[in-house]
């Protein structure tokens, strides 16, 4: 009975046919059981990547697999709960500056996040390059900390959403990731079942996102909104630029520093923009602030004051890490080895191929090349020349920290590839470009994107 | 690397992108080992179903599954070798009359036959009601009869394309069999590993058959000509009707004494109008009739002089069942109750739902509702009014044959609900519709189908 029902749930999507709410519990329960098995799982990945899912359709995927796992109730502590999720890029540390910012600005921020994947780094890596640094904590810890601290970022423990858990990992060996319906049920099963009042998306766009298309960016952010709507929960996106790694620091040890950096005030300009931007539209969803204008003023005071990185030094000190990293980074890993990428002609920076940055960080050690690799905390990169800067032939380009002399050796090669000098002067590239909310998608004054 | 590159290569396909050979002999040789998991399998059929695949990939991919196992060479023995293959249908009892008939006109019929699938019957479930008749022979075995009788009619041997039985399974529960690219591979894998010369196909149309629409019918045969063409192997297809249970027989037993019957000379227009004409194709194809009525007029005196019959006997004989079931019917298995199937009304019958007396026949125990069900050879339907006859009310439509008497009022119920009795006069049904060869498909004359 049970091969028979999915098998024509199978063959209902794949004739391009809806799937009714109790089919869809069908699979994810069943799935999520081991009853239904691997097998019609991924043919029917297969049918919903290449024949889509209407709204109602992700709506209840997304509800079925939130509601194979626990979905935490915050009720119990006061004031509004604004969570941020970004897409994954190479060198978005925002989320280790954010959280404690936004949470000093007096807002909960329940934040349960994500490993590297491909050839993006995840925020779970870079905060366990911090001695100590625990990130499995049980949920009842979650909420005590949220309760006496105001945030706290841990891992997909098993409670939540074990179905998108055991659905990832199957997409990930079948060839149907990139699928709306799909990213929009992983990333809103999850972020619903922390129990987060509201939503701020970070959508990545460019050569070093997972979306590489306008189109297909906007649909995800759109999608997004729409389905955590249903949810009654408030969301707006940003789409942000990927065309170039953010900020300087790429790694792990070295993303953290640029991040206690950028809480003391001192960061890139682009590193700035996103982090502010996206803070802003947390304070306003969050009702601390009447306007994007209002909410950037009071991010800058809680920086300027310190409560900020105040807030960061306790987190780490609740989750068992050592809070003077924030004052002496040498208590961090680090690499023993330095080289530098230089520039082999005079011009502007072209174009940066930030996929290949982010594969040569991974196989640098940065993240993980197979499910079982140990992370290599101390490598990275310092990402020197960005889209647009004058550079002349001798200049630094980057600097590669590496334990490994071969394979330091190797990404210097990879990163000079990576980089194309162009005679003509170039703009820098625009990091916010497209905001979507209920109402649609709007380009932002400035975007670079036509 | 393994993961990896069937990673990849589901990417393709589901990109609309063409396989190359490798990537198919890769896939095809890595699941019939064991090697390339289910799920990422049954990931890639439904990017198949969906996606398609050119001549020169369902070419490949009928290649590498046919090279899964062995490929018997039949050169040993002296002249042509033709076989015959149906899609399937109700009451398709064509190769028992026709393997023996064209091989007592002097070519070589090496058959390897299926057993029921859905609604349909088997021709092995058929054989395997005479009492001994022996399906699993050795390809040794196989081979010898060959030599000495001209026939044999065997089951899909585990060293016969083991890639398709395994990939079979597979579709089956994943909702990726009807795809002509699958299908095309399929069949044509196990043929030619079979070692014939040329090929006759009979591609079912209707209500009864697995294509039920003459568009999916033609490409079908387009399809299998088209690749039995890139293997050298002459080929020509008939679609013919299958709008109504072919003959009058649905069973096993039964279907036997209607291919005894024929083999005497005695049967219904319908049956003997579809074996003639796949028999003068499989004569012309294998040079023992320069037209197809000269082919006909050696059929029909093979019929005659009971040559036919006679390969018949001693095929059963080598196989291992006992002969005389040919002239005493009652030593075949034979249900104990019979019940009578009236019409309520007086008029012509409209038409004949063809899957719901497959499905009935099954359900009585005539076919296998599961992998692991018995088979009641005795049981079956004799269908006396086809679509196109008068038929006075309390006159019988039908007569169900079974051994369970509450499961035959339902068989004689459900039969009873698949005729449609109209008062207008009907055409009868003309059962030869088109023929597709290498240089496309063409209407038959008379054929009944728009």
């Amino acid at each position: 009975m049970c091969a028979m029902q999915m098998y024509e749930l199978i063959g209902k999507k794949r004739d391009k046919k809806r799937l009714s709410k109790e089919e869809i519990e069908y699979f994810v329960s069943g799935y999520t059981k081991g009853i239904v098995p691997d097998y019609q799982a991924s043919a029917l990945l297969m049918a919903i990547f290449l024949n889509g899912m209407d709204t109602e359709e992700i709506f209840n995927l997304t509800s079925s697999m939130m509601r194979s796992g626990e979905v935490l109730d915050l009720s119990s502590i006061p004031g509004v709960k604004v969570d941020k999720h970004s897409t994954g890029g190479v060198g978005d540390k925002v989320s280790l500056i954010l959280a404690p910012l936004v949470a000093a600005c007096g807002l909960t921020v329940p934040m349960i996040s994500g490993r590297g994947l491909g050839h993006t780094g995840g925020t779970l890596d870079k905060l366990e390059s911090i001695p100590g640094f625990e990130t499995n904590l049980s949920l009842e810890s979650f909420v005590k900390n949220l309760s006496d601290v105001g945030l706290c970022m841990i891992g997909q423990t098993k409670e939540i959403a074990p179905a998108d858990r055991k659905l990832y990992a199957l997409r990930d060996v079948t060839g149907t990731v990139n699928s709306i319906p799909l990213i929009s049920a992983s990333i809103l099963s999850k972020k619903l079942a922390e129990g987060t009042d509201a939503l701020v998306f970070d959508v990545k766009l460019g050569n070093g996102a997972f979306m590489q298309k306008r189109k297909e960016a906007i649909l995800l952010a759109k999608s997004l909104i729409q389905i955590a709507g249903r949810f009654k929960k408030k969301a707006v996106a940003l789409i942000t630029d990927m065309n170039e790694p953010l900020g300087e620091a790429v790694g792990n040890s070295i993303e953290v520093i640029e991040a206690v950096q950028a809480l003391k005030g001192k960061w890139p300009e682009d590193l700035r923009d996103v982090t502010l931007a996206l803070g802003a539209h947390m304070l306003v969803l969050g009702r601390k602030a009447k306007s994007l204008k209002q909410a950037e003023k009071k991010l800058e005071e809680r920086l300027e004051s310190g409560e900020a990185l105040d807030k960061f030094r306790q987190m780490v000190k609740r989750q068992g890490g050592n809070p003077k990293v924030v004052d002496d980074y040498r208590l961090l890993p680090w690499a023993k080895h330095k080289m530098t990428v230089e520039s082999e002609q005079t011009g502007y920076v072209k174009s940066i191929d930030t996929l290949k940055i982010g594969l040569s960080a991974v196989k640098l050690g940065a993240g993980r090349e197979r499910l079982d690799s140990k992370i290599d905390y101390g490598v990275g990169f310092l990402i020197k020349k960005k889209v647009g800067d004058r550079v002349k032939k001798g200049e630094s380009l980057a600097i590669v920290f590496c334990n490994d002399l071969k394979k330091g050796r190797w990404a210097k090669r990879e990163i000079e590839q990576a980089y194309q000098i162009g005679k003509k002067k170039t703009n820098r590239l625009k990091k916010i470009l497209f905001l979507v909310d209920e109402k649609g998608a709007r380009k932002l004054a400035g975007s670079s994107w036509p």
